[in-house]
């Protein structure tokens, strides 16, 4: 199949075109809660996209299944059934009055890709599934990568006793409510096996505006960062009278500022050098039992969310946050208290797919650039497992978990047409 | 009377010793409320330690009053009791769990000073009264100066209307209840006309610790702060994922770890100078409603406290505000919206008085520093009216408001023969 032209690939693709709006369409309506859109993950509006990407799926012509996660798996057969099969996936629930295309889009490309191989009359070596993910959005059980590691058998202990922040009832009625089997999760079931994959892609919307300030359609992704964070540190200095004198004090809120700059600082110098990284101080504040206009702060709490995409890069990271830290208790007389500490591992690209995926690319016409995901994605879930992942970001203005999420349908055709050509070079 | 020698003013104030001694232990007892003492304005500690006073001014003759604010005055006759009187104040209310020497050790001071007066047969050309003043700790009822202003008939629109935190009754309420007179208080009945008063001078504990620090008993107050502050003010930026690269944010917590950092960079610039000030941010603090590990702040909220004792000073400082914000502003792309700016003049220390307590302390050979307040007293309230004023500060270690305060009683009685030789060389 290596010798398809590129012009046929642009052609099979730009066929789907009503397809692929319709659906985008259908699921704007099925999810709309003003403004934006809401699917709550194993809860109606979730429940509602499935059914609607199922009903766009069997139009197709494919196989349907489900697994004890609720997760939707719509296959087309390979020439060989026995084969690794890839899997093209993404998440098919988004957070409160968001976008409608966080997730949904890489589903919709999925489908569209493979109606574009169907009309290029290609039957791909192995299996072909596009998968509908359940609950990615951490928002709602505290939990990430629910459905992904649900289906690949690596939930963490405990994830079905967690509680939805609204309903507050448990991940394991809700998923029996919407047609899984907690019970076979539980007992450890497993419907993915990594040794059966032979690699798994997903097209994302950008999050960030690096292709809208690019001027370019569509990324490759080289990685998805790994981090460390300290979800509840807490700095310890004195309360003491606004009008004590500079020397005597230990404030922790200036303590936590000059720790806050100091971070910052240790990005814009990656960031000159080079080096992809993100640093994210979100919980950054004095104790609303004592603070007020006339007392020094004696404690200050905050969060910090570093992450970078190579683990020598996240391991000086943690290193510098370190020596950050002794300076400021040194100077300031104050004490960090730093609480849990979190590690994610990066989530590695495979090389070969990244190659494939920007020659492909090229040779489509199609302008790209390297980039590193900003977020976390279910990829990383299946790059956790040692299966083979890519993924391909589409230019979309205004970020996401909003409402105002922008991608156009031809930046969304062309990442199609990359993922198409993809699964036309390698399943040959 | 200016003839009078050291060691003659030394031993007149020592022969006091005990009353001093024991008059501290029963405000000690009176006010006990483990760990410390509370003396609550208008309440049941306050009024404790007004009687003791009151029985305390009375073994030593001198003549009680009070005024519709519930203020006690101690007087001694002078021998021309159509002049201009001097008042030796402070105030008679802690807060909650507080020392036993905030507030006061001035009025013992006050009395003690009169006693050794007394002593040296010296009988001063004026009358000379000790106030014992109510509710100066803002904490109870979220005022300042509620005593002195009374007394001054400067008390602000609607202060008798404001409610203690903890019984959430009125001022007026607790002023009757205590003997006062709210109504004439509203009618703007003032006990004292500043063009009556010839000098208002306060003896308080240190609330830092400069005199610890420099190794003497006894500072001379160079000024009491003048203020500007921001009480409730925002930053404005966006709320963001956490993956969003570093140029596309626009953090506001990031601005408010800035713009601290700036205002304590302008701080050390103005020690290393030697020009006094202060400056406190409170209040520092993302959104609990938004903040979260994976958020980038796009909302931060401070309070900011500027003091120093030049309104030059204070005037330039309020222009390097502007400029920081201003800067941070641009380069952030963030908005701050200030909200209420209050502003607090000087309150200049009478350059006569300061040069007398000055030569005095030389002449007693007790060694003083200069010390700028760092806190307010009532004697800003006297300043403001344009009465001459001045401060001594005796050494406290462990700071004050708080259980641990630390004078010791040969500290306050260098302070109070301080006190005396003025009253001695100035009123013969």
């Amino acid at each position: 199949m290596a010798s398809v032209e590129a012009a046929a690939i642009h052609a099979a693709v730009a066929a789907q075109r009503d397809f692929a709006a319709g659906l985008f369409d259908r699921l704007r309506q099925d999810g709309l809660d003003a403004p934006g859109v809401t699917r709550d993950p194993y809860g109606a509006g979730e429940q509602c996209a499935h059914a609607s990407v199922a009903d766009a799926a069997q139009s197709l012509g494919l196989a349907l299944e489900r697994d004890a996660a609720a997760n939707l798996y719509m296959t087309r057969p390979g020439r060989d059934r026995a084969a690794k099969r890839v899997v093209i996936g993404s998440h098919l629930d988004s957070v409160p009055h968001g976008g409608n295309f966080d997730g949904a889009a890489g589903v919709v490309a999925g489908l569209t890709a493979l109606a574009a191989l169907a009309r290029l009359g290609l039957t791909p070596a192995c299996d072909t599934t596009v998968m509908g993910i359940r609950a990615e959005e951490s928002i709602w059980f505290q939990v990430s990568y629910i459905g992904s590691r649900g289906a690949l058998g690596t939930l963490p202990e405990g994830t079905l006793d967690v509680r939805r922040i609204d309903t507050g009832r448990t991940l394991a009625d809700h998923i029996a409510e919407c047609g899984g089997d907690p019970r076979a999760l539980r007992a450890g079931r497993r419907f993915l096996q990594p040794h059966d994959l032979r690699a798994y892609l997903e097209l994302h919307i950008e999050q960030a505006p690096s292709l809208v300030e690019a001027g370019r359609p569509v990324a490759i992704c080289t990685g998805i960062p790994g981090n460390f964070r300290y979800p509840d540190a807490r700095i310890e200095g004195s309360h003491d009278h606004v009008g004590l004198p500079r020397r005597f004090r230990r404030d922790a809120a200036m303590a936590g500022a000059e720790f806050a700059m100091a971070i910052d600082r240790l990005w814009a110098e990656h960031d000159a050098r080079g080096i992809p990284m993100a640093a994210t101080i979100g919980r950054f504040h004095t104790d609303p039992a004592s603070h007020g206009l006339t007392i020094v702060p004696g404690v200050f709490h905050f969060s910090l969310d570093v992450r970078a995409y190579d683990e020598a890069v996240l391991a000086e990271l943690d290193q510098a946050v370190d020596g950050i830290i002794a300076g400021i208790e040194q100077s300031r007389g104050v004490r960090f208290m730093r609480g849990t500490k979190a590690r994610a591992a990066v989530g590695p690209v495979d090389p070969g797919i990244r190659a494939a995926l920007t020659a492909g690319a090229m040779a489509l016409g199609i302008p790209t650039i390297d980039l590193g995901s900003p977020a976390s994605h279910d990829a990383a879930a299946f790059a956790a497992c040692g299966v083979p992942m890519g993924m391909i970001f589409v230019r979309n203005a205004n970020g996401s978990h909003n409402p105002h999420e922008a991608m156009t349908l031809d930046d969304f055709l062309a990442g199609t047409a990359v993922l198409t050509r993809w699964l036309a070079d390698t399943l040959d």
